[in-house]
């Protein structure tokens, strides 16, 4: 059994458990409130020195970090990961895009407005405006094909929507994208996920 | 012929050629100088429309880009990609943690104060404590094991060595990890690299 510690108040969490749950495999998980400082213990800090969520303990006691990494290691062999060597690859090259310019602008800006209540003025204005960057790819490419790479869902579109359903709470106009928002609204209906409440202003 | 669209100062471009060096594939390097502008062109967006280097083309003229996943292509099949699965996923940990933990940080400062001539009080001081934490994370590995994954290089090393041999142009003291300095030494070896001068104070 796979020992998962998480936070479900993070997409980079969440996205171990949708793909843990999507392949059907046995896992345990386990709650840990990084905001709170849980993943700094040292108990927690002899499992991942990193002293970040998501990280799993496989079935041996060998421990795994980063989430991509994670939903990669995991979803080896299933449909989730395109048999075919170049898909394969677009898909590495979303997964590291997501890495770089998504998550550290779009899921960074939901932190510190949604979860931290910091205002807008207090804000590095550079994240609006490279968060509408990355939502204006993913646009580029949701408007020409269902999923990020292609016809069918992968692990790209798992990472991808982790943040993404969420952008509203770090102050985005997904409306501004409209095939970003039928895409999130498959990839919710695929993960058996109820859409997020709008914010109350 | 693959074609590389790359920037010789880049240790993201970098990585891509050393890559298809070792794995001994025929390619064509197409050098574009990204500080003057030269990936923003109608011309080049054709063919990224992120407008980043490395970007690669192949035979079939499918383009690709992200840098750690261009090496994972490239790679794939060769001895740089762990036959073992949980050696591989600790691979893919090092590849995804340099893209969000060391490269913003380490490759930033880089650019910031080697490249475009910035003096330490214009730079945010957070980037000097999150590229030491990242050299502290090295350290803590190349202390245990000869490279990243273990007994044998791998594309982590290749990914990583790329900023952390130019650490000192950002102002990083490597003497003060002695592992990694080793390490450096070896890959540069490895690759049949040069060490890069010391800067001038």
């Amino acid at each position: 059994m796979i020992k998962i510690y998480g936070n479900s108040d993070s997409g980079n969490c969440l996205k171990v458990r949708w793909t843990a749950e999507r392949i059907g495999a046995a896992f345990e998980w386990i709650e840990l409130d990084s905001f709170a400082g849980a993943t700094r213990t040292p108990e927690f800090l002899s499992i991942n020195p990193a002293g970040q969520v998501p990280a799993i303990v496989l079935a041996d006691g060998r421990v795994l970090a980063q989430s991509n990494a994670i939903i990669v290691h995991l979803a080896e062999g299933s449909d989730l990961v395109p048999a075919d060597s170049y898909d394969r690859a677009k898909m590495f090259e979303w997964l590291f895009w997501e890495q770089y310019s998504h998550e550290p602008a779009i899921a960074v800006r939901i932190a510190r407005k949604f979860f931290m209540g910091q205002s807008d003025a207090d804000l590095d204005p550079g994240l609006l405006i490279k968060g509408n960057a990355a939502l204006a790819r993913m646009e580029l490419q949701l408007s020409k094909t269902p999923y990020l790479v292609g016809q069918v869902m992968t692990l790209a579109d798992i990472a991808l929507v982790a943040y993404t359903r969420a952008a509203h709470r770090g102050g985005f106009e997904i409306e501004r994208y409209p095939s970003v928002k039928d895409w999130v609204a498959r990839m919710e209906g695929a993960l058996g996920l109820s859409p997020l409440p709008a914010v109350q202003g």
